[in-house]
């Protein structure tokens, strides 16, 4: 199944919903043009469908496996991610300083969903570098800075997060992994580290993994975990490889998805490792890479989707069966005719391009944020990654399940691929935080702290479109009466978790997914409404008509069909807690 | 995974949802009680907990294969498969003309479901022999009645149902098997056929193949197909096993779920067959049989639901992590307490008992149907056939969902187990007729056609039960008025619907899945809160308290969490054609 990326679509939400202006006119991208970035995703593009794209079924099909302590990946892998590295692609958003192109991270969000949607596998290996990275940049020491970003920046090494074991998977309080400190300030790390993505694999010339572990007498719990890098070949003073660490892969995990991505069991044997910053501080700088992968993961529902949608699409334009049932022809129609497949279609379409939109919003603000001294932006860009991590992932499931349906018998044959997109899509409400993570994340530090005023800063920027929705076409009025309603249950959801949510937290807590998935459903519904002013706009100048009249549409469905959910989803929090609680199990 | 069939909460709907007084006053089921009926489903529960449900992951792992033309099945399959023959269990509810033991069909829906938890891959073969048995029944000769029923009805044979073909599913129309007259009264039949659920095996001593085809000049079209029956072995003139027939597995499927269960490419190539019934009525004949077998088919969508359900329990109460947020115990807590996985845990539960529940009432309909003179009944069992399977399918993948996502990352390992049930689950709303099939079916043929009348019956019948609520106690007045907006939103829809469905069809047709899920989850609804009175009046007397009170409390959960999702389908079909149908793809 060959596959397009979405460029077209990934450029309309860089250009009009990310504050394109804004960032364009930071000092780094000066000069940098919507043109160049065209460019840029034009050919990752070709790239991906080229290169990366066709691995994906062989790779799920040959799964990675482990043959006397060996990782052995699908064919092809190394081949390609040589390319990629050689290309340059692992650095495109990080720093020139360190070798990067220095791109924005609203074209470094679109660049990470093209390649998931060619190959999540093997997209998982850049992602997880780009988390090392981005917790080098916070916390590394300037001579670990020196020692890791360059490789990593140019993809010649990988990294990796270790952070859950057996016992401890949501629960960090839990990590046991030892680090004690040796004569000359490094430490030996021992431990067992599990479901580490791309633990072990040689594509790469070395991986660099960071890893969560406890020093001699730090305090229980969370406060008491610090950060180290662990390389898997130590790196000598002049930069080239020495010795190997002792860190040994015991096992790869059998896995209902996302087969090709080896997930390493990491056995820790006194492995030499290095503090990264401060001491016992480890879990706030680990929650910096994982603010990065948890915005990623949420690219790859979004991604996960969009391959789906694409694979459903083609076999309903394809496949003949059935007459319509208006009775306008007499023989059997392609299955696109049939209303119910519309509808299966039209809603992956809308979610995936909601999510979309959302992610780029989001982007945008991470990237005003990153520059520092932009209160509101980081503010907001916090809401939003549990939002898009778990609103997209969520979303990526359910779609990923109704490109199976539109397929009908043969979405569940292996060969047709449907079903690979529906056991890949299944990982991700799960790794780096389920979605009860993100939603405890979303009600109690960024809703519940601030005493709703992000949340409620967010409805009034809703309320803004809303506003000029009301002055636009009878389609966009309509459209801005639903965004409203939704607005509406959001902000009585909002005052319900805040007066309850000390005094009543099993009740608020209850409720936390609930209004995670009425948040996602609103902000993404309100970026697909930005849309569709835009694309009003450029219809009536009779620019790219029918990508212009097809966001509109897309925007429509979502505010009917979509939209509404939101009601539900109040009357859960604000009216379902009692039934919730006195349930019995 | 330790597996135990539910058969208090199945005897509970029997005795109370299924019309039972009037089920044990019919003549052929004089003198039996509900004490027999819970020593069968004990004990069958028991054979299936101890002898099918540890057959289950490995018949997954191991998976059905062809090797040289030869199919085999999982390590185990045959042996469980003669005690299954051995213990009388395929005759349950089949005639005693033919040896079966001529139990009511709430019974026989009990043991299925039971069957199917246990086993989903290994029940579909009895299942299909039930549907054979079922056309056979109806539509065959006395001669094709001697030959064929006893051993079916025993266990001996198995039967399966050749519908599909490479360029006709869901569209039958376009079936192009042949069927030539031979000068003895039999037919020569060739053709392919596909997805054929246990076309091949050698469990048992012969398989008694039902098949779609033409005979020469017949019509094209649906009107043009007949109904044969051809054995896998010829059967002779004293009822021994003579030659094999012209029919050959070619390839067995590689599939996302229910890999223990052979679906196999069978190719006719001038086979022995024997015509059904008249000749160019073979659909509906076949409808008899498929009617039987989507009913069964949504049975199987509760299994999956509550297989998941009792794994994702147990492993909630095992697994610890993270403190409780009310802050009721420093230390790491087992995970049913925290809200979020109550919640995930409650409408698995909730959605599974509410299914049962509305498949129990439909089997009490059925029974009274079958019994001729009681065209109400047989109004309501044909109005619920599409519900029962097109809503529970869908409910048993959501559930399954459900059950990986309560297990985290260890959800994700295919040695848990948990995955294999949302693969399994996955094919059920597509076969026997998607979910889309099954909403054409109740718009057009169950909604439409009668103008809406027993749609509006079931409505006033939901009326009663509301008004009854109304005068219980405080918690079920809640739940009738939960009850009463989800039943004005089924009546908004109805006359929707009945409004446009000739003028607009394509507008209507375009909510007919919204419509059928709101009316699956309405109706289910319904029988929990017919449930929540027997509960109550149950506690007041004292008994069975606990099961009693957790009835209740599902009843109330359902009713909050679940009921108000009607209002969100009423607004995508009374409001939502219009963007549905403006939707660019």
């Amino acid at each position: 199944m060959s596959f397009t990326a979405p460029v077209r679509d990934l450029l309309f939400n860089i250009e009009h919903l990310s504050g394109w202006p804004g960032i364009s006119s930071l000092p780094q991208h000066d000069g940098l043009d919507l043109s160049d970035i065209s460019a840029v995703l034009e050919e990752f593009g070709r790239f991906c469908a080229e290169e990366i794209a066709p691995l994906n079924a062989p790779g799920d099909h040959a799964a990675s496996r482990i043959e006397n302590g060996k990782v052995i990946l699908p064919e092809g892998f190394a081949k390609a991610y040589a390319q990629f590295v050689e290309m340059g692609w692992q650095g495109l958003q990080h720093p020139e300083a360190h070798g990067g192109q220095g791109l924005p991270r609203v074209v470094g969000a679109a660049a990470t969903e093209i390649l998931n949607a060619a190959n999540m596998s093997f997209a998982l290996c850049p992602l997880l570098t780009d988390g090392a990275i981005e917790a080098l940049l916070t916390a590394g020491s300037e001579a670990q800075k020196s020692i890791y970003l360059a490789p990593l920046v140019s993809g010649r090494w990988t990294g990796t997060m270790n952070l859950t074991e057996p016992q401890a998977g949501s629960d960090l309080a839990l990590v046991r992994s030892r680090a004690e400190p040796a004569d000359d300030g490094s430490y030996r790390i021992t431990g067992t580290k599990i479901f580490i993505t791309y633990g072990e694999h040689d594509m790469a010339e070395n991986t660099v993994h960071l890893v969560l572990a406890r020093t001699p007498g730090a305090l229980e719990g969370v406060k008491g975990i610090s950060l180290f890098v662990v390389p898997k070949y130590m790196v000598q003073a002049d930069g080239t490889l020495g010795p190997r660490n002792a860190v040994r892969c015991v096992s790869v995990e059998h896995k209902l998805g996302v087969k090709a991505s080896p997930t390493a069991v990491l056995e820790y044997e006194g492995a030499t490792g290095f503090l990264i910053g401060d001491e016992n501080r480890g879990l706030d700088y680990m929650f910096v890479m994982m603010n990065a992968a948890r915005y990623a993961v949420g690219l790859q529902g979004i991604a996960i989707a969009e391959r789906a949608y694409q694979q459903a699409l083609a076999y309903a334009r394809d496949r003949v069966q059935s007459r319509p049932v208006d009775g306008s022809s007499r023989g059997a129609v392609t299955i696109i005719n049939h209303p119910d497949v519309r509808r299966l279609l039209l809603r992956m379409r809308a979610l995936t391009e909601a999510g979309r939109a959302m992610a780029a919003a989001t982007a945008g603000w991470q990237e005003l944020a990153h520059q520092g001294d932009a209160p509101e932006a980081a503010a907001l860009a916090e809401f939003m990654v549990p939002l898009v991590k778990g609103f997209c992932t969520e979303m990526g499931v359910e779609v990923a399940s109704m490109g199976v349906q539109v397929h009908g018998g043969m979405g569940f044959i292996e060969e047709t691929g449907a079903a690979q997109h529906y056991r890949d899509a299944r990982i991700l409400p799960i790794y780096e935080g389920t979605t009860a993570i993100q939603a405890n994340d979303l009600l109690g530090r960024k809703t519940l702290r601030d005493g709703g005023a992000t949340a409620r800063r967010l409805a009034a920027m809703i309320a803004e479109t809303e506003a000029e929705l009301a002055k636009a076409s009878p389609f966009a009025q309509a459209v801005g009466t639903r965004l409203a309603a939704a607005r509406g249950a959001f902000e009585a959801t909002v005052d319900r978790l805040c007066s309850i949510g000390r005094s009543d937290p099993n009740a608020a807590f209850g409720g936390s997914v609930p209004y995670l998935m009425l948040a996602g459903n609103l902000i993404a519904g309100w970026q697909l409404a930005r849309s569709l002013l835009v694309a009003e706009a450029a219809l009536d100048r009779g620019e790219d008509t029918a990508f212009m009249a097809a966001k509109i549409a897309t925007a429509r469905f979502y505010a009917d069909h979509i939209l509404p959910e939101t009601e539900t989803q109040r009357l859960r929090i604000t009216e379902g807690a009692e039934s919730l609680l006195a349930g019995v199990l």
